[in-house]
């Protein structure tokens, strides 16, 4: 049995990238590295769409969200967060540990935040020194439009816009230069395309003004330290080498492709994969919906529709998380996908519905997609 | 030409690990990440010789170290560190980041700090919390006697242990439980053989203890929540899927081989290519000297002996770091070598020596080191 992982981080490796981070191992203080890191750098400033240095450090996401806040902020600080999902609750969660005054907005898992519910909150707690926002919400699928969201805040706001862009990188457009974000993160296993243990972080001129006050403490993830070892072409600690080696070749298969058609061929199989879904009678979960991950309600009565997919057909999708467990399933779509696999993936859906005896039109899963796909290469 | 890697981290890695590294991604939720997870977990205990948990973080072992502080201190906590190598000195930079009152031994560099001068600062300091300890000092080859010392410290030392096993962890006899350590870290890339990416850390039920009093912040490297998700044969973050998978098989190739003929091999092939440099006229830097990595001055005059050795023979080892740059290299032998990699070494810097006109006799290099290797393995 093919098996195929549809799970939002880790995505699947290209094939070609898994046999280059087979190579014998080099060092990294070798000029053989150094090359690779300096257009890792450059393609990294590409994708985000900025002229500032784009950091990566060796740890999961939440390391670099970690960083993103004892780099920026100080003891007692005010904070706007959104807790509309596990990732959006996590900014919170770590704001604890540091004893800031988190001012909470709380949404309805599946939900994105609106402008006026921050809004609302900034005249409530006007001494805000940042809004921490997530642009695509792994756990639920949900899109954030931080696009909107950032340029209606900044006309009256001169804190930090800090991004949780974790799974929106590579899926979405994100404009850091453009959109006057202040911080934003993400990690290798999603859409860039490569195994987990990188993670990433920018930071604008005003992040990095408030970095000199910042009374918070922090070693592994000074990125002052990070940075002045960038500027040599170098990191502060002992890179994870191989995922670097292999990030080298999947930004310059993003390049080839260009960021822009990235984006949209992600709109593309997120679009199909919707309709797909809902052709086969599926309740889609999220609104708006991120292109990164679709999530859906899993058929009533019928939660092993996850376990049969992975057993008999070898898809292994990912569940809902916290209270949403046994509710709703999630589908990635994000990186190393193309039309072809999201037409497998309805495919199968179709051939599990039929084995749990659940009503549908054969093929109409499949069919639909493809025209979306259709529909959607014509307009784009 | 071949090219071969003589670092102390990374080092070379095994080559059946390389393609095991280069299979299709696993999400880390599945039982077959848990089941790897689970022997790996097992074999870590095994390697330390504990039966605590030995915990797997996502980042390079400076965070580990990170960890080992902000886990089980608290603000204005007295401490004892040895600065007698840039790892050394390491323990004493986290210190200051989070408030702890260093008392910091400065020994040269070269040479291991004595029982006396701990006792000495101990005396001196005797509301000390923690004494920090470096195993094996990478960046001059010197190796600590951590069993002697703990022994004698700990008949009247309630505090930490606190030891620095990166590069001494695989290449070294440490007994975690038997000679009462209360925590020891080590990195992936060392005597574990696999990419960089990964750091482990094990703690003792007194260090343990101290976590529930600790004051200083800590989300991503939590060592509650670690142990927690351990528990469940879990990571709290996403883990570098692929180096845990790589990590398995290197454990098991450890196990095959047994720790203690680890460590055996490790001395052997570190007496052995001392004896080999000392025939061939160079001067040996540490004392005494660590099995994982050993270092000798550059000839006199000849500092490019590095250079061409990777130009021309294809042989990456590592300069001195700091003020010894320009003055010592530095030869690793942690991890996987065998006898065939040392005589390598030494042929080619035969062969180097000729090219820079430095008078030796040749084959004696090669020659001795033979002897030594027989004479230790009838012997060990």
């Amino acid at each position: 049995m093919k098996t195929r992982l549809f799970t939002p981080g880790p995505t699947p490796v290209p094939e070609h990238i898994m046999v280059t981070m087979a190579q014998p191992m080099v060092h990294h203080r070798t000029d053989e590295f150094k090359d690779a890191f300096v257009e890792v750098n450059e393609n990294l400033k590409y994708l985000f769409c900025t002229e500032q240095p784009v950091l990566t450090l060796t740890s999961s996401g939440s390391g670099a969200m970690e960083a993103a806040i004892v780099n920026t902020l100080s003891r007692g600080d005010h904070i706007i967060t959104v807790n509309g999902g596990k990732f959006g609750k996590r900014w919170g969660k770590i704001s604890e540990v540091y004893d800031l005054i988190n001012h909470q907005i709380d949404v309805e898992w599946g939900s994105a935040v609106s402008i006026e519910q921050i809004r609302a909150e900034l005249d409530k707690a006007p001494d805000t020194q940042a809004i921490f926002l997530t642009h695509s919400e792994t756990s639920t699928g949900v899109f954030t439009d931080v696009e909107a969201m950032a340029q209606e805040i900044r006309s009256d706001f001169d804190g930090l816009i800090i991004v949780d862009g974790i799974t929106a990188v590579g899926a979405h457009e994100m404009r850091f230069d453009d959109w006057e974000l202040d911080i934003v993160v993400t990690g290798s296993q999603k859409g860039l395309m490569i195994p987990p243990g990188l993670a990433f972080i920018a930071l604008s001129d005003r992040a990095w003004k408030s970095t000199e006050k910042s009374d918070l403490p922090s070693f592994y993830f000074d990125l002052g330290q990070a940075r002045k070892a960038f500027e040599k072409g170098d990191t502060a600690w002992t890179p994870a080498v191989t995922l670097i080696m292999g990030l080298k070749e999947s930004l310059a298969m993003i390049r080839r492709e260009g960021r822009e058609d990235v984006w949209k061929r992600h709109a593309r199989l997120a679009a199909g994969l919707r309709s797909g879904l809902t052709a086969l009678g599926f309740k889609l979960f999220a609104s708006p919906p991120s292109n990164a991950v679709t999530s859906a309600y899993l058929p009533k009565g019928q939660e092993k529709f996850q376990k049969v997919m992975k057993e008999r057909y070898g898809i292994t999708m990912a569940g809902g998380q916290e209270h949403l467990k046994g509710k709703i399933f999630r589908v990635s779509h994000l990186g190393y996908y193309d039309e072809g696999d999201m037409l497998t993936f309805l495919h199968y859906a179709e051939r599990t519905l039929s084995d749990l005896d659940i009503a549908f039109e054969a093929g109409v899963g499949v069919a639909t997609a493809q025209q979306t796909f259709s529909t959607l290469l014509s307009t784009q």
